[in-house]
């Protein structure tokens, strides 16, 4: 997946500031939560680099940086469901992000789950309590 | 501020079965997302490491593991801000927690904000959008 250039005029102090003063950690990111804005469920918590924040600012899209595939990731570019981002927040600290956003498809997790947090500790084990909306298979293809 | 002792019963295989499927990061920290239970309102983002999750599940309370001050933490030891937790889950690749919890004082963050999240990026720039409910040195004293 090509990484892509931030966007005109990220270059310029003024227009950067406020990505300054996010405190990226030693690998250069931070922790950002997506909450549905309709049904206030926290969907996922994943990982932006500058560049993915940038961008979820400059485009109303969440975009995140993959940890795994080292990677920029535009949430949904597979599956469709993009999440519309109604509101950025950053936490006292400056160390974490929270989206508020509108999920396409209802669905957010690769899983087929609404929501990635669909585990639940109960008498001492996790227990998957929400339904598959949609099997992955039919999300991503066989391949 | 002395490190606990996880709870009796800690060390059988059976009891940490559920410890062990937390995908702990290289530190053994896992982030974990605290939401009000009753506003629904995404509190914090903290940390815990296994003891942290050993005892917000033993004793219903919140606690975390402090980056900065390296050191277990209930939240609330301090303030009288404790969480009482409701629920907790695990998301889909195991390396985040959420917490849906009960917030003592209806304050979370050592600022005197209801919450951490209380800056908003507006025009390029973050705003705080959220009132200070309780003056910091109110709720920690001057010293």
């Amino acid at each position: 997946m090509p990484v892509r250039q931030p966007p005109a005029g990220d270059g310029s102090r003024a227009v950067t500031a406020w990505l300054d003063a996010v405190r990226w950690n030693a690998d250069g990111l931070v922790a950002a939560i997506a909450q549905d804005a309709v049904t206030d469920k926290v969907l996922t918590l994943a990982w932006m680099n500058r560049e993915a924040l940038a961008l979820t600012a400059a485009t109303g899209e969440a975009h995140y940086w993959s940890r795994s595939r080292r990677a920029l990731w535009r949430k949904g570019e597979q599956s469709g469901h993009v999440q519309a981002v109604r509101e950025i927040r950053l936490d006292c600290d400056a160390d974490a992000i929270l989206l508020r956003v509108d999920q396409a498809g209802g669905i957010a997790c690769h899983t087929g789950h609404e929501r990635c947090f669909f585990l639940k500790l109960e008498q001492g084990a996790w227990h998957d309590v929400e339904p598959v909306l949609k099997d992955p298979k039919a999300i991503y293809g066989d391949g």
